[in-house]
């Protein structure tokens, strides 16, 4: 077992405790966290962005899903720390597995960590303890991120913070509430019109906000707000306090209403109102809101397509060109070079996630990040994985192509086709008012389940604007959620083939859903594709596209010629033009 | 307002109630009721099986599905009661329209109409009383079935009830209970291998049972058991009791675990267990058992479609060459004729519903039923829809064809051309191990959705064998239930376009869940189509087909003949060597 394993089993000991849970998590049930709270990478060595770390005083298991299996399988390696595959036939959930090894017997997790739902869920199971006193095994910890805010200006966000506020009130007044508490950073970024620096990739501020009928508190760091910050908080009669001091407000409202989703908000929260008149539960009611895109929303979308449009031009010209000429390109030459690229683009603000570049059989690894080490030379065959994005202050892209390096083998022809096919599939389907993601999935899996093939992650989700590129509202996968696609609403389309040790492909388009029809059937929605990048012609086996797939791709490729056209070289147009013929 | 619904209102304002709560339902949460049970139809006129009559002092509104909503604007035409047509948008559901209108005001039900999980929901938003006193007002009301139990061979069953009870045990032990309460008429027929007739078209028996370690208690009314069935029970140690003792029984279980379904245990049963150390619910607990058939059901169902298939192949003859010959034939004479060639079929037991049989505009009458003042005459154009299902000993069947009377416009084709194109699409799918439903419907809808089209209802139910046709486990539709796909399930494949005034198109095959493949991205599986009638090949615009539905067709003609040809006159072959020529 590695050494901080065991000593933190020495102290579950010493603490009479026989197990403790570490997720993968901050306050505010973020997807990506600040380094100081990557105590569960920091533990067990894994560094995925998903999992959970389980210990108990013989044991630890960390258990993660399907995107880092094989990343968690190599990362683990020699640690003592079993590898659980969540989502594989057989493998239990974390809950029922530590119930399974430690029965009644006392259980450390700190509950600022876990929403309430998911903490009260584990309480139904486990002997549990709010403790986070273990945390201080952690040696040289991070500090917290002192990033200080800055204003998103109405031109790029589309409304004013007073109208947002006035919505939310609404929402307040619909269901009774005196209150409500946000703790989603992409919430009250949106909210607030603020943007920060706290989480790597994720432009928001560390902070919780408390909206009443008359109200509006913001609780974060003194110091994250400069002058100017503070000026704009006063105009908008917003209140600043504390960070920490969220949960003594909370215990102020005592015989109040409040609002809440029980998803978001940490169980410690939770608590703080148990003197509250009511707890209201209502899901995602700030990031229904936030997921629907206003039109200058959708106009900065266009914009920062075209600047993402141009890098991939820009950047296909140099790969091609480059491994033509026999230069040395390797996996983290691609991630630099598209960076550069993207940071000579007016209005960047940063990439949008660390750009996976894949080649071969890294291709096969879902979120595979190239080290100094892993990092492969790009030969002539095979394919690279190339899955980026950027934020700009215009809106933030998230876009996958799997380019060809040389020749290719017909079982790499074929896959790289069947995930055309099913991105085409979705990325054209027409579909009512109201059909959930869940529905829709398979649209972009039923090529390959025809050859008995899948992909173990998700088709899609939403994509934030200047905000979590994983927007947390409108997943696209075959699990239920409740959110009903109506207009507005961006996503992306991704569905992908991974055989370890062989390949990777994955296709992924940023859309946007867009009203279609009305008949007497009812009102019907469909995709309109943002993302402007070629695809990888000389990768697909024509005879298996049908005309109308034909028709998309070239149709695609003459949208994007004449949109790119004006900020491309006659050089770079040439290529372009090379790389699009008609199919 | 209609007079019931008035005398109705006056016993409201005299008892003290200001609503009351009519379902369609009976204790065992069936879908298909005994008369005796039909108040809501008695009140309302409506006759359709599925809605909710909600009657307050001052006003009365059905609530009914998109199935019933033509049907029930032209029964209730005149009654004053409000048709309120679930599922459209802005359309509230019945708690909610009653909590507006009555408030906190008391309101009456009969609990044992209501499930536990859904008394317990309605008891959220109203201020409900347990009263079924009103009832009393039904005139003439039809008294409860006495019809007798037979004993359904295990030649047909292919498990006996001990091993079937083993099986329950197995699920007690598993799961901590002492005993389990069965109050679905299905699950208790396939439990204990009996049939009846309590119920239309249902070969049910009125009764529940209860199962402990060692016991098993059938609670029936004691005439329904003839001395070879009381033997039957006394041989596999099942302990006969009165039918309305069942309460008596779970109270005196005080202090044991009882295992029940929240969804099918009805709400007053659920009290008579409130004594009981624990109540552990566990949805579908029999039904899952029931809906996976053992390799004799499969053969049977295999049987049953022969039958079937012979009967369709009779009735297209006769319909044909009728309509042809200039002979008058009407919806009725269509049903009926159906009906005596089922009748000379070996092992025939009844229809598995009433036979719709709609012309033209008919049709498009979701669950239309020719009555004697609508019986159409079919005319030399236009399609007629004819859904109808079997039951024989051997199993239960349940297909649609829609088929062309004579001329058809371009709008008939297209139309009957793309609910095809997504029949073919849903019945040829192959999908891993464990998907659900939800995600395989949409389908069936491709590409009626492609061209803003849709249809109201789902795409497939689960069939019984010798049970209800609607199983009430594996459905296939939008909405999610929690049913994992699994070899062995049998269910329907049966899109449909409905075009108010004009026609209606519905295309259904009941299909096998079958074993496709291993890979190493899982296990597959697809449907094996069991149903054996000719598809209209004259509807088809064959230019809309893929060269892959074109086989399947192709393939689909083949077997049917092979499989029919010995079954059938030379006339009768050569009639089917016409319609199914290839395509």
């Amino acid at each position: 077992m590695n050494q901080k394993i065991s000593e933190l089993q020495k102290w579950l000991r010493s603490n009479n405790f026989k197990a403790c849970i570490i997720p993968t998590a901050d306050p505010h049930q973020s997807e990506y966290t600040e380094e100081y709270y990557k105590l569960r990478a920091y533990m067990s060595g894994f560094t995925g962005s998903a999992g959970t770390l389980v210990i108990t005083d013989s044991k630890a298991a960390l258990f993660t899903d399907s995107r880092y299996h094989i990343q968690a399988s190599i990362q683990l390696q020699g640690s003592g720390i079993e590898l659980m595959k969540s989502g594989l036939p057989g493998v239990p959930e974390y809950p029922a597995w530590l119930k399974d090894e430690v029965k009644d017997a006392p259980v450390a997790a700190n509950a600022a960590l876990f929403s309430t739902d998911s903490w009260e869920n584990l309480q139904d199971e486990l002997n549990l303890t709010d403790c986070s006193a273990f945390e201080s095994l952690w040696a040289g910890r991070t500090p917290l991120c002192d990033s200080k805010i800055f204003i998103h200006d109405v031109k790029y966000s589309g409304e004013e913070t007073q109208s947002k506020l006035n919505r939310v009130r609404d929402i307040l007044r619909e269901n009774g509430a005196d209150f409500c508490v946000i703790s989603n950073l992409d919430d009250i970024a949106w909210l607030l019109n603020i943007r920060g620096a706290d989480v790597a990739f994720n432009p928001v501020v560390r902070s919780y906000v408390a909206v009443t009928e008359s109200s509006c508190t913001l609780f974060c760091d003194e110091e994250k707000a400069d002058i100017g910050v503070q000026e704009y908080m006063d105009a908008n009669n917003i209140e600043l306090m504390p960070y920490n001091s969220i949960a003594a407000y909370i215990e102020r409202m005592a015989g109040k209403s409040m609002l809440f989703d029980r998803k978001s908000l940490s169980y410690n929260l939770y608590k703080a109102a148990e003197k509250c008149k009511d707890r209201i539960n209502l899901p995602l009611f700030i990031s229904r809101l936030r997921a629907v895109k206003n039109e200058t929303e959708i106009e900065g979308y266009h914009q920062s397509m075209i600047k993402d449009g141009v890098v991939w031009v820009k950047f296909l010209k140099w790969f091609t060109e480059g491994l033509e000429s026999g230069e040395k390109i390797t996996e983290r030459s691609v991630m630099a070079k598209i960076r550069e690229l993207k940071e000579a683009q007016p209005l960047f603000v940063d990439e949008s996630f660390g750009t996976i570049a894949g080649y071969a059989e890294h291709g096969a690894i879902g979120h595979y990040a190239a080290s100094a080490e892993s990092d492969s030379v790009i030969e002539r065959k095979s394919f690279i994985v190339i899955d980026t994005g950027t934020h700009y202050l215009t809106g933030t892209t998230d876009t996958t192509r799997t380019v060809a390096c040389g020749e290719l083998t017909d079982e790499e022809r074929t896959d790289y086709t069947l995930v055309l096919k099913g991105h085409i599939a979705l990325g054209t389907a027409i579909f009512p008012v109201g059909t959930k993601g869940s529905q829709l999935d398979i649209l972009a899996r039923q090529f390959l389940w025809q050859r008995s093939m899948n992909y173990g992650h998700g088709t899609g989700h939403g994509v934030g604007h200047l905000l979590n590129v994983h927007e947390g509202y409108a997943w696209l996968r075959p699990s239920e959620n409740d959110v009903k696609y109506e207009a507005g609403l961006t996503m992306t389309d991704e569905p992908g083939i991974y055989r370890e040790g062989r390949h990777g492909i994955r296709i992924e388009n940023t859309v946007l859903v867009t009203p279609h029809s009305k008949s007497e059937f009812g009102e019907f929605l469909t995709f309109e594709h943002l993302t402007l990048a070629p695809y990888c012609l000389e990768a697909i086996i024509t005879d298996m596209l049908t005309p109308d797939e034909k028709l998309f791709i070239n149709n695609y490729n003459k949208r994007l010629k004449n949109t790119l056209k004006e900020y491309l070289s006659a050089d770079e147009n040439l290529f372009l033009e090379k790389i699009t013929y008609e199919i």
